[in-house]
């Protein structure tokens, strides 16, 4: 079945932060990200390292606040670097795109906080940097505490309006991108002094409900024009929005059923916006420990499992849930509680074991390597197994991986599960394209896909073209 | 005197367009800016053969919107490439920094479309990346047209109070960089599993009239924590806003006599402030045409006029002065105008020729290359001397060098300007110290003098320490 042998794409998932989803490992000999994180040769390092493995992009979060939710206190978050300090990712992108040929790079960044007409700016800018290597993960932020860094107050947007925004800031970004300037609008016409023909350069005029914005869009058309779009939303109107836009996925699924289920509802919600099933590739994360023997892996596990910083994972974990877990007693059995927001996080450990009671010391005990992600442990052959069992059964489309230890994490799985799933036929062996979104969807796929809303969310002059 | 053997310092001055301030260029087949500015090898070249030339730094121009006062259209902007396209200066940033040492980067971000909490994460960032080497250009934004995609409505905020925003802006940014952070917050302390000591860690809980920033800062303390600080106001508020921030003043300064009353003025504002006078350092614009013997210069400098474009030149001059001089017959008295917006501008070329009636064609054939900057032209022996006069009689510190054709202008001046000026002890020979802000005022000087204001804007907590 052509299925069964589907090729598995990946993203490297991290942040210009420290010991992004392991708390405390920094106390870890082998890790290096505590001090590489600001420095410029250990992010051109590692996409070099990535892109021999041939990796699709290196994907990275951002927050904008603190999670100060656990003991009503920042302390636990400082104390642990839970994503705390955070340096811009847009900004190592340049460095690592001029030492690499061919890998992407997704960056997060926020709806809420961000201007469209400056996001536009800013992704075209490095799309051609990039000479079209560039992905958007859209987010529309999650931190309270954010908000009142940038003098909006200590709430967040209700839910749904924030992505009713959400979609009118598409509708801005996509005019600028896709319908602003004409494909031949730079002419070069040296006998008539035309450098640019300013008939195919257009104003977008938009008005809407929040955003006002007059345009022309200040870049020309890069490779890409759009960059290729992630979202990551789990709720019903996140869904809906994911199918609308996303052309990628970033998901925590906590096992191959619980992804199985979202990866169908991703492609059902694509699918109902009128677009295909496989206009969207979707990618569970994976916290993935390889080593030449199982042991040998099980070993390493255990030694990082030693590092941990139990306080870290309820700090994050607590921001995730926006409740305070130090409030409950470490033995109290978390799956009682009838929250929806834990309960939506817990789904995520409760499928793994049913019939386990999970006490806040287990939960901190499961983070604590990998927060929520599934945990692969073993040699590469065991890996691979896994990591084929995971897409074959669930129909996701790859991998964001999530390494408990950086950069070595990275560095095994290039040089030990990557070369067994080429021997297997399950990655490529080079790249073919020579953009992002011809990575993940094949060569000559460097535009948005026909069906794709974008190329509908039309700015009045081009209404009027017919 | 020792005044006299003052060594100059140097800035590359552009942007991420093309042809930066000289309107036509792209027709000249020696220009490379129209392909070059979008691309990463261009700018790491570029930053390469700047450093070969110990330039202290690379000043990247940026707006957000066109130049559309001209013939109230932005047909002749977008024609002759009147900044715009006009690509993201903050991004191409860590590709040059990971391809050199020493040479700085300074890099225009407005304070009307960027909030300072942003601001503060993305210089710091910067900073660190490039190990201490970045510089704020800050600017208040002057093109009205810029608002109406930033949601601001058609009008620019009052001049004033646009000052005084911004003058709030810079103590949130203040608080981040020098005062969130304790120089000593990152402790690493294994033993008590302390990453970060949150005690030394500091919300700002900044309360004002237009921002409210709680804090703390997202990043940690970087080798400059405060980039070094550019302004280039030279309205009577404007300069009052440098007195107290700038340590770097760009100008445009039409000769001797009105670059030396403006450095005068400058110093003054400085030592208003209770800052001392060589706080500030100052860099007129030169544009400078070099070639081995005078009469070579001359050719090329004819020959690059040639391939001018005097309407791409009104445009950005119509822009400038906020009239539209498409209303005027082109043989008009531009002196006998009475407005103040225009007499600034002209004020620059009038004072070069006291006696002559300036025309629309004259202003245009002026700026055709370079713009407003004056012009020099000769051999390298002849340019040394003439920038030696500059800063024997004006007591700039050093000059912000605009080319005619880049990346070419900029290679012809490292290649023969910078070897006469070296052999003549008017410009180092190699780097000393590691950051920029020592590039500018000697080893060791990696963090703001200590009169400056940043160090007396505390927050609460600090206040309160006494």
């Amino acid at each position: 079945m052509s299925k069964k042998s589907k090729q598995m794409l990946f993203n490297a998932f991290t942040q210009c932060s420290i010991c992004h989803h392991s708390k405390g490992q920094w106390k870890n000999p082998i890790d290096g990200s505590s001090q590489g994180y600001k420095e410029i040769e250990y992010w051109v390092n590692l996409a070099k390292k990535l892109e021999e493995g041939c990796f699709d992009a290196l994907f990275l979060a951002d927050i904008h606040g603190t999670y100060n939710v656990y003991k009503n206190s920042r302390e636990a978050a400082i104390r642990h670097s839970v994503q705390f300090p955070s340096n811009d990712p847009t900004l190592p992108i340049s460095a690592m795109a001029y030492a690499t040929k061919h890998i992407g790079f997704a960056c997060t960044y926020s709806t809420t906080y961000f201007h469209p007409y400056q996001t536009a700016k800013l992704f075209s800018t490095l799309d051609h940097l990039t000479r079209g290597r560039v992905a958007w993960n859209i987010v529309t932020s999650y931190i309270a505490d954010a908000n009142e860094n940038f003098g909006l107050g200590n709430k967040l947007m209700d839910h749904d309006q924030r992505y009713d925004r959400a979609d009118e800031y598409m509708d801005v970004v996509y005019q600028l991108w896709e319908h602003s300037w004409e494909e031949d609008a730079i002419v070069k016409d040296i006998e008539n002094d035309v450098h640019t023909d300013p008939s195919k350069v257009h104003e977008i005029n938009f008005e809407g409900d929040y955003f006002n914005v007059i345009g022309p869009h200040m870049c020309e058309p890069s490779a890409q024009r759009t960059p290729v779009l992630y979202q990551a939303g789990q709720s019903s109107r996140g869904l809906t929005f994911a199918g609308r836009h996303a052309e990628g996925v970033f998901g925590m699924f906590p096992n191959i059923d619980a992804c199985k289920k979202s990866v169908l509802s991703y492609r059902e919600a694509a699918f109902n916006q009128g677009r295909a099933k496989d206009d969207i590739k979707i990618f569970p994360g994976v916290t993935v420990v390889v080593a030449e023997t199982d042991q040998e892996a099980k070993d390493k596990f255990e030694e990082a499992k030693s590092y941990t910083s139990p306080e870290g994972s309820l700090a994050l974990f607590s921001g995730w849930a926006g409740i305070d877990l130090a409030e409950l007693d470490s033995t109290d059995n978390l799956v009682e509680m009838k929250t929806d927001a834990i309960q939506g996080l817990l789904s995520a450990l409760v499928v793994i074991d049913p019939e386990r009671e999970w006490s806040l010391e287990d939960v901190a005990d499961y983070m604590a390597v990998g927060s929520l992600m599934p945990k692969i442990v073993g040699s590469a052959s065991s890996v691979a197994d896994e990591l084929e069992q995971w897409i074959d059964e669930t129909d996701c489309d790859g991998f964001n991986l999530v390494p408990v230890n950086q950069p070595s994490g990275f560095a095994d799985f290039v040089d030990l599960v990557v070369p067994e799933l080429q021997k297997r036929g399950r990655m490529r062996t080079r790249y073919s394209g020579s953009t992002l979104r011809e990575n993940y969807f094949g060569n000559g796929e460097a535009r948005l896909r026909p069906k794709h809303p974008a190329h509908s969310s039309l700015p009045e002059w081009k209404k009027n073209c017919g």
